[in-house]
């Protein structure tokens, strides 16, 4: 059975003293009202932790409570793709014929915590053993984005340059949405002045605490917006054991599954919402979802195609960088926003001219979790050949290997001697219990395995070379890793010669 | 399009040293072994709250990655009712064509975190003003009770009696399923022995902490087990707002939906897992479903019809009081074990002679959702009339009057003066930061408004009485009752007296 949308709604996004229920009230009776319905047959809700950041669980039936009804209300969790699960779940529901109208509500409220807590809570999805050397989601992000940098050959003033173009094309768009918590513009100069978070990314590099709802109203009854592909797929939560660091398997074989299911081809897509979370995830986003080529993203962004007026309009929201991110909420936000471009009511300014069909991509902690959902004019004609989908670069699921369970639930034994040094950062935004800064780093050993390891005694990046020669020492139960001067190996040398290891 | 059951798995219930994602994984092997599957089209997972017990999110991806899969993996969340939710969302996934194989994976982890903790993890899911004056889910539960003993004229003595005999016939029923936490017989001295929790529950009134996953294989393929009715409703979260507190709307809701899907009567059920977290909500939750009129359900206890060689066996499994709770996995474990019977599999001893159809009713927080699921044989020869459902007391949606937004969420004005006990109960297992006992009760204002008060000099539940007169007062914020005795009214008026209020 097809699925129609027949009403969006969000509350503006940024810093609100209202409660998360009356937050996502708001933006349900504003969809509910789109669609001229009073009630639905169900409501899927989103937050992603709303135990951690309200101190509530029990939240499916109070939502209901709240609007008036007794309708089935279930919660539907995917870390920061929860928004866009939600609707996935949504979507079957109505597909299956069982329920004709159903809401999905998303929300979270965070501004209210101290940071420290905040990025607690978020670090909460990160694999275990990364997460015990202080890693965050920052720190990942930013050694994934080093690797890209050394994988296409970005000096560190192209990369620097190109995250910058990110956060100003962003912030530009985000200055015509009347629902985006920033609404100015940023300049270079502001971009190089806003503070180091974990190198090479800048406060202006990461999506910003937010609290905010959205909200859409699924139909069975034709109606003028219709889902034409969604898609999901995962990938190994251990960043360091991932086949590929500069792309997100997830988000590939997620677009296959959407395009398929649409049968439609990536260059069908006329604007797109990609999961900014980071501004280099734009741009490995645009690469995954089969726009541009690996390693290409950015010279499209250099040539204004991703601009609000270019070919093929990035973010026309302002992104998650600039419209706020409540984390629950941000992956249904997406959908709001391109349903406001399919209907022609995004404001002059914002409104986009081509704007039949657009996309939406969402990611669920560091790609583990990836959506891709369709969404174009049921008033669409298709001079579409059915089964012409091919992905740049596609592969199918089986093409993907996977850590056997075995092998990573037993601990490694220590693989002790000299590694390569795979990727790095230095996060100056530290959680509770760590010093900061705090340099991380995989290392590849000579038996092929990438590890986690730290030095708590390199104060900047500037120290290190990616690629380069490192040792790997245990300390407290930790892989501890330091360059190979030869300074360093005479030290171990003078360390160990009563020990007769030589 | 229909759903059926192609395999299904659990782990043994009880305290285990294993990790959540193994016990997780070792429920999802077996219920892919039975279905003869290695990969389903995507996982639906529930927890309650794996962030507060176990203290990781990201769970959905990371489950995917034990499996070995990149399959889309969502997490379902409805409080105590968390498995029989995602079993409903799959069932919709399925349902819509979408999918052929969708895994259903459930399970919590708490007997490693200290009682206290796990209380107030559990209470979170409790009305806030409710919580504020240190009630807990037992308190509630024992509340409610005691409404229903009045309501129905039974004795302490006596409803003592009846819920001793649920708890006997429960443990009775646990020995024989090598799957239960407690496979132990009691005697009515046991229950008695039994310390008291919130009067007049004792500690085997209510189910126990657990750890334990259960698995369910949904497939669109032709399979011996058919999904024939799912039913899902809300009710009001704050019990003292309650239009019945002897019986839950959501539960006959759901009820009624299920069997409208299935287009079957109460009288065809032939047995039933039912959520028994305390005694009592077996009773009221045999009436709700429409088995028994209400105040008649222990009648049917007495006369043996609910054991398990009875006419309508209910919770052959040991039910969540002896087969144990792991919260998110408990409505699913339900399905696993009406699957086990359906298919003659329970094992001689606990195998029902009659087991063509049976229901299984999940209760999300104190009745605030309510999920009705009813699996039959796929070769069972239907005799029935097409809409000939009809429910005992049976109400639609719309005779359920709900309280407004605005009632609710702004507080009321104090009204102080004499109310009428409508219930009450002694905790003595308070939550941190309470001093036990602590007599709580629902007061009823001459305004007729119902609100949450306390107590906290009445160290029994012997110095009051349902039904009779007291007086409110506000202390620090919060209700506070007092029996309206002569010495009570003399003591406020000699400390009135001299701010001529008379």
């Amino acid at each position: 059975m097809d699925v129609y949308i027949s009403g969006v709604g969000m509350t503006k996004f940024g810093r609100s003293k209202e409660s998360l229920e009356k937050m996502m009230a708001e933006a349900a009776s504003s969809a509910l009202g789109k669609a001229q319905l009073e009630r639905a047959d169900a409501i899927y809700l989103g937050f992603m932790n709303v135990e951690g950041f309200v101190g509530d669980s029990s939240f499916a039936a109070l939502l209901a409570n709240t609007l008036g009804l007794t309708i089935p209300s279930s919660r539907v969790e995917i870390v920061s793709s929860t928004g866009a699960g939600a609707f996935e779940t949504a979507f079957y529901a109505v597909a299956s014929g069982h329920m004709k109208h159903v809401l999905v509500l998303a929300g979270e409220k965070m501004t209210h915590l101290p940071t420290a807590k905040t990025t607690r809570i978020l670090s909460e999805g990160i694999d275990r053993s990364e997460r015990r050397y202080g890693a965050t989601i920052p720190a990942l992000a930013a050694m994934i984005t080093q690797k890209y940098a050394r994988e296409f050959n970005l000096s560190p003033l192209k990369l620097e340059d190109i995250l910058a173009q990110v956060a100003i094309k962003n912030h530009s768009n985000g200055t015509l949405n009347p629902y985006a918590q920033f609404r100015k513009m940023i300049t270079k100069q502001d971009y190089l002045k806003s503070q180091m978070v974990s190198y090479p990314l800048r406060l202006y590099d990461c999506a910003p605490i937010t609290d905010g709802a959205s909200a859409v109203v699924l139909t069975s009854q034709p109606a003028p917006i219709k889902v034409s592909g969604i898609g999901h797929a995962t990938e190994t939560t251990a960043v360091r054991h991932r086949t590929s660091c500069t792309s997100f398997n997830s988000t590939k074989e997620a677009a296959q599954k959407a395009y398929t299911m649409a049968q439609l081809n990536p260059s069908d897509i006329q604007f797109a919402e990609v999961h900014d979370a980071f501004t280099p995830f734009e741009i490995i986003g645009t690469e995954g979802l089969g726009f541009f080529s690996a390693g290409e993203g950015w010279k499209a962004l250099e040539e204004g195609i991703t601009h609000l007026r270019g070919r093929l309009p990035i973010n026309p929201s302002g992104g998650l960088k600039a419209r706020g991110d409540p984390v629950g909420a941000s992956g249904l936000a997406q959908l709001v926003e391109i349903v406001y471009q399919l209907r022609g009511e995004a404001g002059t300014e914002r409104q986009l001219q081509r704007a039949e069909i657009g996309l939406a991509q969402s990611d669920g902690g560091l790609g583990n979790n990836n959506l891709v959902t369709i969404l174009e004019r049921a008033d669409r004609k298709r001079i579409l050949k059915v089964g012409s989908t091919r992905l740049r670069e596609g592969r199918s699921p089986d093409d993907h290997p996977e850590m056997s369970v075995s092998k990573r639930s037993t601990p490694s034994p220590p693989p002790l001697g000299v590694g390569v040094l795979e990727t790095f950062t230095t996060l100056y935004a530290v959680p509770e219990g760590f010093r900061s800064p705090l340099t991380l780093a995989f290392v590849k050993t000579k038996e092929g395995e990438v590890v986690m390891a730290c030095n708590p005694d390199y104060r900047s990046p500037k120290q290190l070379k990616m690629g380069e020669k490192v040792s790997l020492k245990t300390r407290e139960g930790l892989f501890v890793f330091e360059k190979l001067t030869f300074w360093n190996r005479l030290k171990d040398w003078m360390k160990n010669r009563d020990t007769s290891l030589f």
